[in-house]
């Protein structure tokens, strides 16, 4: 099976709004075994639409388009594609009355309800975050269009409840997909491990790159969710184990969120000492939800004095090692550990860039130490072969630090491979 | 004037890459009042790009490809395009050179200079930031293709660099484009202020809203860059005086850059004091290259305990008027400027979610205090009638709260409206 994407929204084409809804669309079409062989933009234009349907019908057999489902008159969609298709919209009542429930109590404009007219003997599917419903239709061709909201949270929820089951159905399946999330180890050295499992038709395993990390996903389709997890289950274990050390979670977020749950389920607290992150581990550590139970202090040291002030850094061990040296890591995170009064302290040290590198010590060396009162730990991590940003640099920087946390937890070796 | 965009490479259609290269290049060519009427991706394959080229070409008069320049044999654009317009591909000298240059010392395999063939009588775009160069080439019918790398990086510098002018030499014109950056105001209210001066032509205007804030962008066309920027200047200045307060500068990156320049100039040295941003503030000031002149130290401090130990925040404060109020942004906006010893201290509590809200302190309530050691300034940040999650609260608490800087640095009334 094949399938395309039609993108309406002149805001797209005017560069107004990144086009995300097509990225997400097309790993869920290649975790459902369709192969997606073209994706277009047009306007709220009925005419380049009319155009861009007729085509796409031509060749595929699935059609999915975003956007233009909303209430004004831009909105176009649904009537090119029900005149496309030779069926008239009527009014489907349960998306009124949720239209009417959405905006109780403030101003509902008449065009409103224009959301609720969808084409006769389609699928509805409610938008649980929004107005605009979309649907599932399929032509007396047997070909199926797919209609979905354009604001990507409405669109995601909409494609993963409703459109991927819909979907699935059809072959009379249900999907189930796991993620195996990754630290540590490149996207072409993870693929080369697992290559012989990406090959696989049922379960699926894709590798995605994501920034300083990478993620696994398996996919499998079946007759019931039981069996499709069944499927799914030896493949995610055999990634585990060829990956080892390098996973850091499985259907996990981030790699915080693992840190920030492994300390509530210890009863550990952690205190965080940052120099070149500048503050970006404790934001990380507390963009998860309940951190305040396991992370009640961090510090960013700029400068040597604070650090003084501020840990307890003997102030000698400026001018014998430099700021961004082994023994300041170690001094920041015993330091941190023992003012915050917590089980675990984190101190990081380094050059972020772009100016203050010299030859001993280039931008991109980043020191840092985690310290748990008995024993302190330090991770070197090396400028990269080719120069990046700062914000590479110190991106890079925090997640390698987390994982020191997520290592600890996990009774592994702390510093892990040379980084 | 019309364009379209081909988007090469099969990673987008496997949802591995989300395609920014379009939403770049869109802007670029509304920047240069050219229309974009329709945008494409194919995968890596020669028959499918050749369908879509014909077409582009039927139909536009420019027409932008991205990816498929590089080294491998999936890398097809050139050879396919030079196909189409009936030329051959010869061997590019200079560009040779650079290849050479760039793999001095490392390995080079012969495949790398397959980039160096280009299409005979093009205008080769030189790649600053990578190793396949782009193009312009003039079909025997006046249509134009340029062809530009994948990586964004490189495609945006081969963009802006070579092929805007490039397209506006064409029309023997000079582009000069200016950004004004907006904060607390909608983009919706900013556009009726000035929707006058976006219907102009040359210069166009046009608003974009980004994460919590906004930008208007003037350009204009002239045949020298002076006469263009003259046509720039009145309306920048425009936009200006009709945003007010709201502009927190123009032709700059971020607020953040703005308050560490602010600082810079003034001489002076900022200290923070975070709990529910929880180091976003900091990891936001540290982002700007030179931060650690004007920055030396923040606290993230998430309990009532290190509030007090840390900041001296006294403790009857918080039984009294609870963590998250006036009282407690206030002290420990002054506290933190003590303990640094620094010129200006900002102080940030607040409730982000998902839980800990109460009738009287919902979840979104942010209080935030700036102290100059002298006055104590406090704004209130109030819940938006729509709940959002814990990002969007952390994200405009950090926004308001360098804004607040901002606006100190800048001789305005530092809590500014109501927000």
């Amino acid at each position: 099976m094949n399938a395309e994407i039609i993108s309406v929204g002149t805001e797209l084409l005017l560069g107004h709004t990144v086009n995300t809804d097509t990225t997400i669309i097309a790993r869920e079409l290649s975790a459902l075994g369709i192969d997606l062989l073209f994706s277009c933009t047009v306007g709220d234009n009925a005419e380049r639409l009319r155009a861009a349907l007729r085509e796409a019908l031509s060749r595929s057999d699935v059609v999915i388009t975003t956007g233009g489902l909303g209430p004004t008159g831009d909105d176009l969609t649904k009537e090119t594609i029900a005149e496309a298709a030779g069926v008239e919209l009527v009014l489907h009542e349960e998306s009124r009355q949720r239209i009417e429930t959405y905006f109780k109590g403030r101003y509902c404009g008449e065009n409103q309800y224009k959301q609720a007219m969808l084409p006769k003997g389609c699928t509805v599917f409610p938008n649980d975050a929004g107005t605009a419903p979309g649907c599932g239709l399929e032509t007396d061709t047997g070909k199926v269009v797919i209609m979905l909201p354009g604001p990507p949270s409405e669109m995601e929820l909409m494609l993963k409840r409703y459109a991927v089951p819909y979907l699935a159905q059809r072959e009379q399946a249900v999907i189930v997909s796991r993620m195996v999330r990754v630290f540590g180890i490149g996207e072409g050295a993870a693929e080369e491990k697992i290559r012989d499992l990406t090959e696989g038709a049922n379960p699926t395993a894709a590798t995605y790159a994501k920034e300083n990390e990478m993620f696994v996903r398996i996919t499998a389709k079946a007759a019931t969710e039981q069996e499709a997890a069944a499927l799914c289950e030896p493949v995610v274990r055999e990634v585990c184990v060829r990956l080892g050390e390098f996973v850091y979670g499985v259907d996990v977020e981030s790699l915080e969120e693992v840190v920030v749950h492994g300390l509530q389920e210890k009863g550990l607290h952690l205190a965080t000492a940052e120099s070149c992150t500048g503050g970006l581990v404790a934001k990380r550590l507390t963009d998860v939800p309940g951190a305040s139970e396991v992370f009640e202090m961090g510090a960013v040291t700029y400068s040597n004095d604070v650090k003084s002030m501020l840990l307890g850094v003997p102030e000698e061990l400026f001018p014998a090692y430099g700021a961004v040296s082994e023994p300041v890591a170690r001094a920041m995170a015993e330091g941190v550990r023992k003012k915050a009064g917590a089980s675990l302290g984190l101190g990081i040290t380094g050059l972020a860039g772009p100016g203050g590198g010299t030859p001993e010590k280039p931008v991109g060396l980043v020191y840092m130490a985690l310290s748990d009162g008995t024993h302190t730990w330090v991770r070197r991590m090396d400028p990269p072969g080719r120069v990046k940003n700062r914000t590479w640099v110190r991106d890079r920087a925090a997640h390698y630090a987390l994982d020191m946390v997520r290592r600890y937890l996990a009774g592994l070796p702390v510093e892990g491979h040379a980084v």
